[in-house]
């Protein structure tokens, strides 16, 4: 299943190592201008080797759109396009046709399917979200004519959190700060232990948080197409997404239900959605990431039978992939929410 | 949109005070051998008015199987069933007609349909959750034939949570203890806590952890369909369900990647999930329940212009869904790890 | 598969001999008021036993909406309803256990699933048609609302055709007639034919051609789901229907293109549809309906081993299904024009 | 929506005149050798160019496969691939952009989005039929694997038809002929029709008979995916396709049930398909094409108001489109089936 949403559609294809990664959109509303730099924006915003924390391959991520644009506009028809894969040093993988990496998706590819495209992950690669976040910018430029705007930020790293609410926050600094947290003394602490983390080979994970503002109530089916639920699914399809919650969501495991109820107007405890559907208010939830599985570093391994031996990654990794998948939360994040808006339109006579 | 799945599939109907709630079953494969005690052992695990902890409400749940179903057996065709809903008070609630409970979907609805059922939540009514009982069921009888065995239970409770990993207790006593905790002494705890709070009118949450046993490696797609997405869209599908983690989770969030990668063969910190698809092992995963929103106190209210107001909520409610949502976590761990299961049938050649 | 449309759908469930055949309308917009009389009319309109040309059984079909539906109108939530089976003799089957009937489904669903309910041709029956009839209702209740009006009517029965076209008729006499003919002469001459296969015990086919009035333009998927190929799919999902043509269908066969082609801003031989997309002039469509395999007579049978033996079938049917065919085209056209005008709705920014 | 199929799914994207024509196939079994040539050679049959029967544009479609196939094997990911439009001309169509062709779908998709590329009937142009093609012959890889083989050939031109059954002709010898009739007779008859027809810068359609053996029975779901239906959801979504019929179908519209029914083994009237199931015996349909709206010659065109003015179409066109669909019939076919058999995979138990 390659296929997101139910109007609004991303139908994603591409390994790591083949020849293009791309994609298909379908379901695009027909006359939308389409505003090339910003969408190739984004994607710079994604790419490898933007900072010193980033890893320093260096991927071009050019986008060639091959449908559905015609005179700058969308037309309503499909939107197929392409990336090509440039930057392929397969022979850094040739090893791995044999090893399965832990804590990988090597294992259970090949057990699924028999067979695998081992190169740099095949397509269990990162590199496949290049294909989310053109279908994101696209669903932004239709989002923005209605108002509404959706800004992501690193919210905790390791045990480094940002403490306090996202309404006392610039949401506009985010991108001034390598790893995408607007508050700055906590920016820079993120920065110094994700550096620590790189110069030992090691990894670290942590929360990013997404508020939409200007999202109208109604967007959302309230039985199983939860605008919840399908932000879920969403944030859990990203690579290394590991959890999800929204409004006062773990961290309120504590209060009662007199502490969480939404009594006086202006609260927002329940994080713009109830039933399943917007309220109107701001929409926000968190998307946790466990640190990456490729450390650069020896690893001891055992297998089934108890046998050891050692691992040890080549190629070009991130420490923390936490400032990358910024983006990709907010993208994904917009084809949910321009899909709800436009199942939307059918819900009255 | 009330169809949940892709090959084995829900569609849920009813409201709580129409005349029934009901589903149909789609995709169920043919020559089951249909175990109705055991369905309605399911159902009855769900029913309020179990235990001191939970709603007086009495509701029979009768299961009544319409179709798909011939001498004992499934015959691959839909499956459609209806529970009669028999207990309703709709004088209970007229004064809801006006009013929109806080933290409730009776707004959104409002807003969404521009009419609303408001007997009783209508449509949010956690008594549509009697279909995905129904539903999970069914699937049960196939996945226990295939060896797959789901357990879920009480995790946490307010701030008391099991501070022991499932694998070190004995699954098989959740149903011994009202909160269905299989740790003796935290069930104590939690009972406590939840007598305490239902005496102050409150209500609690906490999270249910789910462990699946004997599940294949396979399972799951590996892009947008991954096996945790599929789950995390299951739970937050159920009412007042406002987070999902698998593996180490938010509890492992400060940790390196050399402290949460699987090396050794006998390590799970995965939870038996790799790149979206089932690795052999054990899959485990937890759901957060936010406190319900129905307190059996008053609580003052101010509306979009300032104006103060009080609400008192009527009928009979629980203090804390977690016991009760049990059954359920598993019903739709259940329906995913069935259609999983069968579309995983189609993988190769 | 038992769900038809992708907004507004339809998933079916029910066996000729089991408690009842149901339903669930899910995506019906919100709002609209439910005329209960004329969804029950045209069920009766379907109804076995409405005229001597049809089968004696007598079947209440009186429907039971069990949510969705509230203080008169519809709520935006599913439609779960039921028909309940009264007039079960299922003794008349009990010989066809062991029998797979010629040109009958009880052979394939033998070898689909390995069981099946044989009784009055379980799911295969065109009792299941019963749901498609309240889904049209409820469909036609908002497109009369839009000004678009359906109408079917028999066009052939055997080699009896109505040799004018529909522009020459008055599509108001169709229910005058028992065959649902609006060609006086015809009518007749099809009845007289009708009434000597019946005599003969043996049955007829022929089509039946549907228009449809006042459908904006812009109505259909341009590729995969052109609205003819959906009218189509629509049309062979109806027992018994092995055909359809739209516009000039198979009679223009001979024709050229300098003959079909829409030259004239009157003409309208390309059937209101051009590149699956309605035109906004009328729609007319024909569904070819084979002679039904169920003889009142003795058949004489050969098995693969060349071993001959005989068949008479039992019980009550129809010797030609056109006439209670009409509400069912009407029904699953509507069906599909609904799904087409809300899908319509997401088309432009 | 540009999808088609539940399992084995194709997406479509692209224009006539756009950078590139493309897909995705997505539920491919994993595992398969894919064999380039054979896929290439299908390509071939539909490319325009290839007799003095078909227009004389050059299309190179050079496939490009661009995922999803690893060391000459499917690996189970999507296969994503695009064919370059390369002989472009798109000066021929710069006078388009004001005109609605009669029969063409320019005015649709104006009313539809507002907005069409009108270059060569854009996402209407037949060029699009080239997907089918990649994922019709991807589908054959594996249907081959099973003894499935598909065969289809042009039944009947204007009045021309071949007036014997399938099983009396050699379907082998279907591509000796440019018309693609394997009856030598009918074939030459046909050939000398539309070089007639041609040279009167007209059209003429026709019908195209596909045969599938091989198939073994259980294959389609029995409601709303009825083998026949999604057959014909198939071919109707081939440009002008404007009918189907399967077993007896139209021609046998005069015939009683006596006559229809199979009532030997060795009949298959029924058309290798009951209650919406495969037999196992052969499957056969028709398609019917109507005459191509596009004419070389002048049309005289009165619009809304009356008013007359001409248009003479420009580029190259095909006076036939039969022999290029055959390729087209029979790749949707085996999407059709591959998309059946693999989710019969699911039926039991």
């Amino acid at each position: 299943m390659n296929t997101f949403g139910q109007i609004f559609r991303l139908t994603s294809f591409g390994e790591s190592h083949g020849p293009a990664i791309g994609g298909v959109i379908d379901g695009m509303p027909a006359g939308v201008e389409v505003d090339l730099r910003f969408i190739q924006q984004q994607l710079n915003r994604r790419r490898p080797g933007q900072s010193a924390l980033t890893t320093s391959r260096k991927e071009d991520d050019a986008l060639e759109i091959l449908s559905g644009v015609f005179e700058g506009k969308t037309t309503g028809t499909p939107i197929g396009f392409i990336v090509r894969n440039t930057d392929q040093r397969s022979a850094d993988y040739e090893e791995l046709r044999h090893i399965f990496r832990p804590s990988h998706a090597d294992f259970t590819y090949q057990e699924k399917y028999g067979i695998r495209d081992f190169r740099g992950g095949g397509r269990a690669s990162a590199r496949e979200t290049i294909t989310r976040i053109v279908a994101g910018a696209f669903a932004m430029l239709v989002l923005r004519q209605h108002g509404i705007n959706i800004q992501a930020y690193t919210s905790q790293v390791g045990n480094i959190a940002v403490d306090v609410p996202y309404t006392e926050l610039d949401l506009t600094l985010t991108d001034a700060y390598p790893v995408r947290c607007p508050h700055p003394t906590r920016a820079a602490e993120m920065e110094t232990l994700i550096r620590k983390v790189q110069a030992e080979g090691d990894t670290i994970g942590g929360t990013i948080t997404c508020v939409v503002t200007g999202c109208p109530a109604g967007l959302g089916e309230p039985v199983f197409g939860k605008l919840h639920a399908n932000l879920a699914a969403a944030m859990l399809s990203i690579n290394a997404c590991h959890g999800f919650d929204y409004g006062a969501g773990f961290e309120g495991i504590a209060q009662r239900g007199s502490q969480q109820n939404d009594t006086h107007y202006t609260d927002n405890r329940s994080g713009g959605i109830l039933g399943g559907i917007s309220t109107g208010k701001d929409i926000y939830f968190r998307a946790l990431f466990k640190p990456v599985a490729t450390l650069l570093r020896e690893q001891t391994i055992t297998d089934e039978e108890g046998r050891t031996t050692t691992f040890t990654a080549r190629g070009r990794h991130d420490p923390c992939v936490l400032p990358r998948a910024v983006p990709i939360v907010e993208a994904m994040t917009a084809i949910v929410l321009l899909d709800a808006l436009l199942l939307a339109r059918t819900n009255k006579l």
